[in-house]
């Protein structure tokens, strides 16, 4: 087969998912997002309540993502600072006009794939309108993505999560689960932007149906606490949880960055996820340990006004070699 | 020369602009819309104040009139109808958001031509912001555009127009008049639409260095209080007082519609507009009259709550009818 041809479906919806998928494009024209639908905060929460339209900010990214036009790209990530369209980004009024238009979600994100002139697909995991809710053995209940980024989770409790209404999977998004000769589960966070995709009803019959590779991107740095203390082998365990399917690959990095960058991060709470090879060694899945951060990474400035920001080095995938890596696990 | 590479500019901006376009576009490919920069009312009004762009309601209407898209144009005229947008036409905040990234207005239409895939160019009259200014004989100085359309004028009084500050014409704007073989000024409000695309400085001069036949087509009906008892020469004759040019066409409506159409519209003030043959035969433009009437013509619903309106019978161009009359007038 044709490398350019592999159909290769990416899980996720958050930072990991797009930068990923930026670089996947170059190395298939067969590419589909799948995206989670949880997202009820900031400029899309906004939409969501004021004009009842699905939440469209993890899907823009993505389109972004995937897009081949620059100037069209930049335009859906404009964020308006001034007037009634205060913090929108205008993507997500493109998607709000058009459903409210159409009626449907999945027609505006066809017209707005054609007007990105995107490279591949991007498709939500559901159309159903739903919210993440998230329990503790406590019994403390949070409703909402968006109230669950502050969410602390004792040590050594994992969280249950539910989809509520209960949602069901996009059917195009089941196809391509199918159909996939690679899935990609994206780095991101696990609690937040993971368990809620594949959490939706029938990812997990459309995981066990496909004949695709199943790979788990691990992340690289553990979320102040939800995730303190997770190793690769904890990440993975979960996300076997929560798609009720067997993961084929995990792939993690394993290379530590300098101590001063470690020790800022540390300064907020946020610990490099250690690699226990041994505990990875003894699983049905393979683990490959490859050295995936970015020699230097620098954030967005768009959003920030600090001049040093620019120029600040962060822990952050190499996403072109995680790219490569993982059509060198397609090929093994 | 072949007759699809005429080069048709038309001047104006309003309805009398966007359908004429709408028919135009299929007699050439070249064509130029040159549009009035003076809209202040509504969602352009609101978006001028509250971001500081430029006018971008009828740029987007002649855009929407070339656009060949079916989808993406009526996402341009989609109005959101809750939330911080609420009232906004969605191609005014694609404007809008394109004119503040990029800091042109100019680009922002050329983007906008793109997505919509327009057929020819629309090209604002000038980029400086500017507003329209109406003096009356007795000292009323009315400011602004929206403010214009309730203006009573005094019977027999014409009214003194200005742009303040002082506008100066769109180089490119400049250019397609001066390249024109035809230079159409488009039927629409004689004060409010058309003398403020003429005012700006710098068209007198170009349509006097164009070779271009230039045809003015007359307006179907008055204005209450502004056109009462306006023949098709008197239009005429304000068209080359604001322009500074003599026209070489007029051409104007010699059909009378049913009794009952008329009497609808004479109990809203607005009148047919009466050809005064004798006196347009001693002109030295050619006056050509015709059945330039629509059989039948219907309101856009989509703004309308009225059920009836949709098939309320108007006077309206036909517009195939004067886009072929005018390629007539082109070849004569």
């Amino acid at each position: 087969m044709d490398s350019i041809g592999v159909k290769i479906v990416v899980i996720g919806g958050g930072t990991g998912s797009f930068t990923l998928l930026s670089e996947l494009k170059n190395y298939t024209h067969n590419l589909t997002a799948l995206v989670n639908m949880v997202d009820d905060g900031g400029s899309t929460g906004v939409l969501r309540d004021e004009l009842g339209v699905l939440p469209a900010g993890d899907v823009r990214q993505c389109l972004v993502a995937l897009s081949t036009t620059p100037k069209v790209r930049d335009l859906f990530n404009y964020r308006f600072d001034d007037g009634g369209m205060k913090g929108h980004a205008f993507g997500n009024l493109f998607m709000a006009a058009l459903e409210k238009m159409t009626g449907s979600f999945a027609e505006a994100v066809e017209t707005a794939s054609e007007v990105l002139s995107v490279k591949g697909r991007v498709e939500p995991i559901t159309l159903d309108n739903t919210k993440l809710v998230v329990r503790l053995d406590d019994g403390t209940v949070v409703n909402g993505q968006h109230m669950v980024g502050s969410l602390k989770i004792p040590a050594g409790q994992r969280p249950w999560l539910d989809l509520e209404p209960e949602a069901h999977i996009n059917p195009r998004a089941r196809q391509a689960i199918i159909d996939a000769d690679l899935v990609v589960i994206a780095p991101g966070l696990l609690y937040g932007s993971l368990a809620p995709a594949l959490l939706v009803r029938g990812v997990t019959r459309a995981l066990n149906e496909s004949k695709a590779k199943k790979v788990y991107v691990c992340n690289l740095v553990t979320k102040p606490g939800q995730n303190d203390g997770y190793r690769v082998s904890d990440f993975a365990e979960e996300i076997e949880r929560f798609s009720g399917t067997t993961l084929d690959y995990v792939l993690y990095n394993n290379h530590r960055p300098s101590d001063d960058l470690i020790e800022r991060y540390a300064q907020d709470g946020e610990y490099l996820v250690e690699w226990d090879e041994a505990e990875l060694e003894r699983k049905h899945y393979r683990a490959s340990g490859k050295r995936l951060i970015a020699d230097r990474a620098w954030v967005n400035t768009n959003a920030s006004s600090d001049p040093l920001a620019a120029q600040r080095s962060l822990i952050r995938h190499d996403a072109d070699k995680v790219a490569r890596e993982l059509m060198r696990i397609y090929f093994s």
